[in-house]
């Protein structure tokens, strides 16, 4: 199998070089059958304690790494705080103080702001092993591994790819360490598509291409990823008629006719069918959403490994 | 001990046949000692991860089929769906692709739609090991199998019993349930009795005797199967005043003098003191509530046996 | 390492005897390195089944708890009571018995009400393994034992101590359970100083000094424990300002002076920042308080040892 790269904080994808993204995707790609329950699990992680410290619900991101950590042999500590007002920037560092002075080893830690993770990581230095599992608008790098990963094994390298994101870009902390990580792997070409309202001024980029309709975004792309509708966080934009994001923006597959013959479509779920994709995209042979969900326990089960591993000598 | 049966979903009794059902309760006899915790643990699913799916809250069923999974040596996996606005059919659907992808082997679902269960393993296909732990007013089969066993261990072969089931029929998939798998273990006579706005249309049946008065209801049975009062599903049929169900419909040593001298007193659980049973009953000789719940993981155990067992050569 | 005492249940510090009490700290002691994580597991309670049964929120107990079995080698099992009427006495006390039926073997137990706890002790009778892990104003033991460790492991045997504990006395289980550990313990000297309307009746006692001005609590203590305002238990006593409270009563650098040059600064946990204590307080070189946590694992760890230890011959 590949080596186990060594990493002790990712909070985002700019925590990662060239080598250590493509170092973890290697390692990822080699735990896939151990990921998916298909062969037995690993003790590399016997006797290590990872907690998931998720300050936003999110069962099914909580699920993989839970299911990473046990099949690397961890135990896990599931830490949920319901309500916004014990999630304050100076109460999640005590949390975390406390969690850790129970003798836990690694924290996987979700947030709705934008800039909880990282604030977190600097109180409490380089060397404690942590891994942001999706902090506000800012950033998701395991969902953006996972992406990368799945490119590659249907598409090969990304060299070659040209990568469409549509739908809630502002938003979407998929979008932006997406667009990170692709251009640290050096992707072909990346596009945005959105309505004027959805595009983000942060991501204003030479090496993006904007486009405010759909069908020129889709002409010839080798990738389309369509991005969730999070009414949730719409309050700015002003929540869309989903009827009417649909008509404009959603995935189709006559739409997709546009892509590339071989073209894939990713989704980082849940899904809202009849939104931002049509139920005969999700569903259909373009569709890789379901082999991102199994990539999602590989990447995770890397990183893990890469956050525990001994130091190097 | 008895050998493993096969089965690779139970969604309601009507997936059993009379030999599957009678080997479920062997297997479930012969495990009774692990269940209870009086005997090690088995390792025979090793390394398999079971999911409690439940759209419905239930922690007394999530923690008997989390400890039947672990005492034979399977992983757990939690995933409560806290809104009904997530409990859609579709919804449904995807969270179990999203789950299923993540490597996971087995399903324990409950959910309050009576059709909701049954829909998903339509749309699942037979193939996928799943369990229903309880769907609307509909079916609840691995309590009818508990109760079934329940039975066998007090009373012997069910042929020579008449069993009494009392109260609110009319929401209650455990009365639905034991119907059906008391008539398929070839049970002697069944009676049901309820007020009549608490009577069940669909389970008018020339082989179930209908009351609609206690006391005649009672004589002579053998086993006394009281229902919880559920006032969380009976928007249509009118929620009945506490104290005036009780004075009517509630279990109590006096009416119970009725019954036969050896007749057993079951209940689903949790009981309503006071309600529809007395506490002199529930905490009294012929109470067989806690060995339902000892039971329950027994046969909780057998299930998940068979849905996993390999196929048969 | 030390040998394991026998104790059933622990409801209260009235449980324990002087040499019980000291055989558990010392087991605590030798266990440290295991609760900490920084040594292997042990199989100690192998098939054992520890239930957490919490009626009231506590995330930090109920994870504490949860290592302290996990490293013992136990499953753990949670049971969330979320609402307050299905936290009844009689409730209580079906529920136990429920989880008891399912083969489960001890019973980890938080409860808003006073007495329920004790109560439920009482229902279930003597034999069965059962720890308080916090039960409404009265009592919390596994803190006052933790507490009680903090304070030999840095300052020697409590017969020379000098302790004040400051803040909502009333309301505080913490600090009913701490004095009347330390008593037992035979500590030097017990101060609690709070304002007249936090002050507790039922501690007047004359072991016990009342201050109702902090600095002169403070004047040579070598222990200071503040507590945490709990506003959640105010509704009699009238929650105080947090400003004004502070300015009156907080913990300050400034005031801490008073205390001995040795003196160190202990808290329950979670802290409320800038109210019972100042930061430059909670984060400086007397704070004892991350040192409390990790001592509590190990405590946890001695009482589950001790109550499912086997019967002495």
């Amino acid at each position: 199998m590949s080596p186990t790269p060594v990493l002790r904080q990712l909070t985002d994808i700019d925590d990662l070089d060239r080598a250590t993204a493509l170092a973890l995707l290697d390692r990822a790609q080699a735990l896939r059958e151990v990921a998916g329950g298909r062969a037995p699990a690993l003790d590399t992680l016997a006797g290590r304690t990872v907690v998931n410290l998720f300050f936003e619900n999110s069962t099914r991101t909580r699920v993989s790494f839970a299911l990473a950590a046990r099949r690397l042999g961890a135990e896990v500590v599931d830490f949920h705080a319901h309500t916004s007002s014990t999630a304050k920037g100076e109460t999640l560092l005590d949390t975390w103080r406390t969690l850790h002075a129970m003798g836990t080893d690694a924290f996987v830690v979700r947030h709705a702001d934008d800039d909880a993770v990282a604030a977190l990581a600097a109180a409490i230095g380089p060397d404690v092993p942590l891994v942001n599992a999706g902090s506000g608008r800012r950033a998701h790098p395991t969902q953006a591994l996972l992406d990368a990963l799945t490119m590659r094994q249907c598409l090969g390298d990304w060299s070659g790819l040209t990568v469409t994101v549509v739908g809630d870009i502002r938003h979407s902390r998929v979008a932006r360490s997406n667009l990170k990580l692709l251009r640290l792997l050096g992707v072909g070409a990346l596009r945005v598509a959105a309505p004027a309202a959805l595009h983000a001024d942060d991501l204003d980029d030479p090496a993006v291409q904007r486009f405010e309709q759909l069908e020129p975004a889709l002409a010839g792309a080798d990738v389309v990823m369509a991005l969730r509708v999070q009414h949730e966080r719409m309050a700015q934009g002003g929540s869309p008629d989903p009827a009417a994001f649909h008509a404009d923006w959603g995935l189709t597959t006559a739409r997709l006719a546009r892509a590339a013959p071989h073209a894939i479509v990713l989704h980082p779920g849940p899904i809202n069918r009849g939104v931002e994709i049509a139920s005969e995209v999700a569903d259909g042979p373009r569709s890789m959403i379901l082999a991102q969900v199994g990539n999602g326990v590989a990447v995770r089960m890397a990183v893990l490994e890469a956050l525990l591993a001994p130091a190097p000598r």
